[in-house]
């Protein structure tokens, strides 16, 4: 009987207790408080309202919100998955909080033989966190929480290690993450799809369906994650105009793409109706799209065409891409992750490097070595004292030319579709391990199977006989 | 058939697209960052954390989520109109804010040939959004999205125009935006519904019904525009103990209105239970009555006395005058926003009056001048330096004596009755041309007009067969 | 016919109008601006944007999220009363935080004959409320609005006098609120349950059954408090490096309970299924541990280790101690609330007196003495004005040894549940009083008993039919 094996009374518990004990043990050893949480370093040269918290914190709770619900609520799509796709994230999330502080502590925190926590540090985890939460939503609905937990355990490392050498080594420009969070997380996430890919379900699943209940449910993630978008892409960039203007362009651009959903959604319909699909994720392809370049002089108008470019890659991604993909390639992409992140993600990386190449001083000033760190000349270059005239604090960079800046960009995307795709699959190979506890096709999509469900389940999600008839149906399709 | 001609395949691209093309053309030729979020004017005299965007972007994300989450929930309180409510909101909340960047801006942003745009023309913006979904509110599920972004196409403009020139000719108090925002949504919302009438439906409509899920989801909404609503009172006050007081102010009167509300509710209904759509709405009404003094010393218990007044109007609004707009006046007010938003604005602006007519020195110190910014001396009256001893940056002002300040509030008042409602009566006929997909009667209050649906749709919202029948002694007691 | 006795027609509205009369001209007498809110008092020595209401609205905000929503969807579970979770949590918090700022600011905010009101007394209010919701948790769904304003009207006055006492004259460290408010609330709450027992009800309520769409609404409400919870937590710390530490612990400490959570849920299940109940309660438990030390240099990994005992006591204390306090001791402690406040609560004070203990001038430096602030040295004391060159505005002390320092918390531990409980049962034993509109046993935890209900209630939230009979056999055997 397969049903057995996906009984998590033992499996869960011992994976987490372990993980647990790690993280305690790492914790006790490594990690601390950063100078601005230190008791020690406060004197009378340290003024309380100063404190990083401040600058920090509104946006990390901002990001809060759209990780435990906005995301928890998007991926409560499914009629008979609202549990799961709710729960699971709200699992996922924090434990890939805690391990991302541990694994980018280390590559980016980490001095004096210890890793500084602040609250930058949980901005931080909380991208990774996001990474993560894109993955799942190419495996949703088809893996046990067991197998989701050692899918963060292993794609935060290659995260960690990607996002470390692509700032060390290739130091881009991507406030928004275009390129180190969706790209990486979308392919990531199809890769461990690829490997996990269940040629039963490829004709549609019979509780892949969604409820009114759940469609609402799901659109309110979606606006969590519209109304506070600003604040991610712009957590990271430099304070001042430049965090402005992030604020403006993904605002603009979330604008822009949300009308365009809607009319792209009723032209491509067969009868003119609005689809609750498009609604819960085309809109948010601007979002995306304005990431790499987001902290840039694009202007307003060019925002707005960013926009509408997502959009539209979006949408015919989900329209005749997806299809494609899970029919001829295996990437069965449940929440269609690489229209909404992955497209998206690419028309990002190459607005932001067209932005690099036309960022003249003329239209930033001296300021352009900022946005651009990059670029500022190096230390010892008397360029760079005439510019610290200007901006006394600028730092000393690699003197690099727009182009050069530009192959940089290029090389981080191709660099970190590689590096996720071959992480993603080899993620997929770990999942397939058994004692996992993967659920079998005809449990997928499914709460009974994880969740202790209240007795109107079965007569609010649909009644289990007729699934039950159309699930004989489809597998005896499989089988021929 | 009156059923084919609702078909947006082609009408609302078209449109949106139009719009778009409209819009993308105006940003490019006008729009440009303003001196906050211009690179090229940062320089060492710049202090980054002093950018206007921390002042305001805290209260334009609370304001975000008052429009897209609150709005968008409390709209979905029919039970078979719960995706219309919250997506059609989402849609016309989206393109309000992008028209409205355009339209105010060029009245008050506008200098150098250009609109500069940052987080403050935003926060006007969303302002001039809430005014179109106030008025939405008059015409909820009886009317097509294409209709929706006409009237808002026609709105913003109308809106616009009486802002500038209440601002700039009339010179008002009006923090919370009672008259300007408040009245004026109600009257053009009025003005439309009344061209819109539709005489089946006066009776009651089949569909005008919630759902258990659907009344919560409404609640939720409220609960969201409550907890951020002093963020919305508050947001274009002068900073400093006038924004304090504002908060303070509509915390205690929309919690005065809350408790109230209960009271009533239990009072005014026959078996002594509690209505949830007094729950939904009438609680909210203290918000809208401190809007027009809640910058001013007015004290905490005035606050709450108005709170009580505000939602003792507004319930007997809904009680007894509602019904009798609707079947005398033609005034099928769909939310009762002239309940929630017109009685209570006229209270509001009345208090405001008080308020301005009982401020002294005594009570405000220098800072009178300041709180009633046209009451300061003009430029060259000597008491301008003497008070400029007090507050440095004291703006001068017009010398207006409370008396005075008072007509011009009178004025603004009816002035704005004015313009709105002849707005609204002309877009109610712009919205009656044909092409426009204006549902049929018996399509009001139905997703599944202009949504795919999903299959549980009409086992969850009510038999279909019941629908009709009652719909169809509906429609004959019309022809009679 | 005892259905008749609980209308609410008369009752409600005659108490809350006497309510309202209260507070009217408590408000009008007494209550003032705070210096910050007050205009008067600005001068060309005040830089609005040092006003208090910048460092204490974002925080006040963010509370108000998880009182609004965060409770309101929490006690939503019950199938049958989603409206009377979310809806009478919105009454009493409303009145209670009205109630709270007079006695309060009696208290704590009174000098010059008058009560001075500004954000933070509302934050200080908001706490208070927080106290009464909790208790709210114990008798949900048993008690009627009237009951639930009574029950606010004395348990505020209770909480007030107990948490001034305590300030006062035991002096404590208690950041997160560990002993006066979760404590305080736990023992209150089971106060009031112990006098209100329904020995009818003790082998469960036929309607005590969460539905699919009820759990998912208590889990958003749980998300809520998740996600705002640092704020919470850190909302009356010392500005600076102690709110830096008290946001992180909260965070790490929640995230160790939610994990600990899932894994205990599935091990102690007979199934290995995860119940929905532990992951909207259960994996708050980590906010409540670390509330006592959480501004303290406690280190991550104990904030961690906190968390997961937390979740552990927790866990344990829904599974064996709840039934048998029901049994046994007639406490029917509706939500749990001793095990997710209570036993946390305990925890967290036996934690916070470790804290205290091992907290030297190594680890601190001189802000010791800012953060344990009665261990400061006394006015006039030399060590004083040597601390004072490190940290210039440190108040005069105590000069407490850490010893001293932690027998009084013990003190503060013990005496606030002497406090709360005889408070509660006193509470419990007015509640009882008749006219009170106290609902039968048969119809607890049912909205249609205080509510209109909409037409689909029966059919969505399970036929009323099974229910009667179930009810009837209940019933029987509490004849029996």
């Amino acid at each position: 009987m397969k049903k057995k094996s996906t009984n998590l009374r033992v499996r869960l518990p011992v994976l987490i207790f372990a993980l647990e004990v790690m993280i305690v043990v790492l914790y006790a050893f490594f990690v601390t408080y950063d100078d601005q949480a230190n008791a020690l370093l406060q004197n009378n040269q340290t003024r309380p309202m100063d404190n990083s918290l401040y600058q920090n914190y509104p946006f990390f709770a901002d990001i809060q919100v759209m990780i435990f619900l906005g995301f928890g609520c998007l991926l409560a799509f499914f009629r008979r998955y609202g549990f799961g796709g709710m729960v699971f994230n709200f699992l996922i999330a924090t434990f890939t909080i805690q391990w991302a502080i541990l694994v980018q502590g280390f590559f980016q925190f980490y001095y004096d033989g210890k890793i500084h926590l602040g609250v930058l540090n949980l901005i931080n985890a909380e991208f990774a966190c996001a990474v993560v939460l894109i993955s799942f939503g190419a495996v949703l609905g088809k893996t046990s929480p067991v197998q989701l937990l050692v899918m963060a355990l292993l794609e935060i490392p290659v995260f960690g290690v990607t996002e470390w050498a692509v700032l060390k080594y290739l130091k881009i420009n991507d406030a928004g993450g275009s390129i180190l969070i969706h790209i990486f997380a979308c392919y990531f996430g199809l890769g461990v799809t690829f490997v996990l890919y269940r040629p039963s379900i490829n004709e549609g699943h019979p509780k892949e369906k969604t409820s009114y209940q759940s469609d609402l449910l799901s659109v309110i993630g979606t606006l969590f994650l519209w109304v506070f978008w600003p604040s991610f892409n712009s957590a990271l960039t430099f304070k001042g105009d430049d965090q402005h203007r992030a604020v403006l362009h993904t605002f603009i651009g979330l604008s822009a793409s949300t009308i365009t959903a809607f009319a792209l959604s009723s032209m491509l319909s067969k009868n003119g109706k609005i689809s609750m699909a498009d609604v819960q994720n085309v809109t948010l392809a601007g979002g995306v799209t304005v990431g790499a370049s987001v902290d840039m002089m694009i202007s307003p108008a060019a925002a707005f065409i960013l926009g509408i470019l997502g959009c539209i890659a979006c949408m015919l991604g989900y329209k005749y891409l997806s299809p494609f993909l899970a029919r001829r390639l295996r990437l069965q992409d449940q929440c269609g992750i690489h229209n909404l992140h992955g497209l998206t993600g690419l028309i990002s990386s190459l607005a932001g490097i067209c932005g690099i190449l036309v960022a003249t001083e003329e239209t930033y000033g001296p300021s352009l070595y900022q946005t651009f760190s990059h670029r500022a000349p190096p230390e010892g270059d008397p360029l760079l004292a005439e510019l610290r005239v200007f901006i006394p604090d600028l730092e000393a960079g690699l003197g690099r030319s727009a182009q050069e800046q530009a192959l940089f960009q290029v090389a981080a995307v191709f660099g970190t579709i590689a590096v996720s795709a071959v992480g993603g699959l080899l993620t997929g190979v770990v999942l397939k391990l058994p004692y996992l506890a993967s659920p079998s096709d005809e449990n997928c999509f499914d709460d009974e199977l994880f969740f202790d469900v209240p007795p109107d389940y079965n007569s609010v999600n649909g009644p289990q006989e007729a699934w039950s008839c159309v699930l004989r149906d489809a597998n005896k399709t499989d089988v021929d």
